[in-house]
């Protein structure tokens, strides 16, 4: 038996989301086909993150086990060739002892999140950026996302469908630069919850039009109430960018 | 009258090219159409380059007269509101003297070319970058372009179909650098041939992945004949970035 870990790379608008679904087609169920197909092997493939529907990943991480041991280069290129119809590929293949587990051997994850921020529509980047029209102060939302910095009851940032067992987590990051016209935002964290980053992003927006102040983040934290905080930005400009071990 | 400057941008996989053509749908018949729609009038529309079918811009240049003059913040918006379907904007728009001609007026046009050089094919940039697998030697590449820099005859690195009156051109640039995995090709000139920056590319393609040296572009420059020099690289991977007047 070996246990491989890979790194995956993925155009989140060809899926319904990371895990396996009734209702739709995604990442996992597309990995778990390729294994079948080059393998014959039937093994369960675990990730790191569970990306929603429409979320990219840059650097996804996730294992699975084969009885039957092969080359880790091998492996990566069987899989792609085998995803060759999808927007999925595998970056890296590795394999790794069999006390690593992908999600619950990771230390942290980093996403980061996208903004285009101009008056005309996105053409080029239409389903890989959120695009704000209305002018953003990216200093303003860098300074009022300082707040959420730390160990906190998040409760006002996680979806209600979340499956977390708490809502205290400790957010590690979160820094909002301008590059030109894009405004990103970068998330590192030992965990997040449901919804917990485009959540951030939906009350930082409402700081970088001039709707909100640092005080009125600070008093949405604290009401630990979904409804106190800003609206879920859209999946589109959303990366899972790298996990730690 | 007025005569309208706008600056274009396109994801080019959505177009038959720039040109209105029979076979297709060209942005600058999307312009063409959008102008029309909201001002009732039925100029040309011209460009500063002839991008063709797959090619990206960043910052097209054109023009187009109106009989009634309106501000042109509003003709952007109305341009950009009548394209909303279609993966095309009017980034910028001003009102210009009418002795400016978007295509003869320019004094320079920038191109660059985006390579993606990793072992796994593309998802998110597909389309939108060339997929090299082959390590390639970025240091090398831009040794040899500038082989190419200055007043040349062009014949090898020009396509059959070019309707230019002369294959002579004054390069006044050809950069070749890495990021990551990326490998940018930077071109300027005041004009190019029918896939100039493409046959370029090719044949730079082939020192990156060792199988030509710098000597041989100078041959394959000296022979001013298109058998001469490497393949034409994908469309996918350009993008007009500027142009100049």
């Amino acid at each position: 038996m070996a246990r491989y870990k890979i790194v995956v790379e993925y155009d989140g608008s060809g899926f319904v989301g990371w895990q396996r679904q009734e209702n739709g087609f995604g990442v996992q169920q597309a990995l778990e086909e390729a294994v079948t197909a080059f393998s014959g092997e039937t093994p369960r493939v675990f990730g790191a993150g569970r990306t929603d529907s429409g979320v990219h990943a840059m650097a996804q991480v996730s294992h699975f086990d084969l009885k039957k041991e092969r080359c880790s280069d091998t492996v990566r290129d069987a899989l792609n060739f085998h995803m060759k119809s999808l927007p999925v590929v595998v970056l890296e293949t590795a394999i790794v002892d069999e006390n690593f587990h992908s999600r619950f051997s990771a230390t942290g994850r980093s996403y980061t999140y996208r903004i285009t921020n101009r008056r005309a529509p996105l053409t080029i980047e239409k389903g890989k950026s959120w695009w704000v029209p209305v002018s953003l102060d990216a200093e303003a939302m860098h300074d009022a996302a300082q707040v959420l910095v730390g160990k906190h009851d998040f409760s006002s940032f996680r979806a209600s469908i979340c499956q977390s067992d708490s809502p205290v987590k400790t957010l590690n990051m979160l820094n909002v630069e301008r590059d030109g016209e894009h405004v990103f935002i970068h998330a590192q964290a030992r965990s997040f919850l449901h919804h917990q980053v485009r959540n951030f992003v939906g009350s930082l927006k409402k700081v970088g039009d001039g709707r909100w102040s640092t005080n009125d983040v600070k008093e949405a934290l604290e009401a630990q109430d979904r409804r106190a905080a800003g609206e879920t930005a859209p999946a589109d400009g959303l990366y899972l960018t790298g996990v730690s071990y």
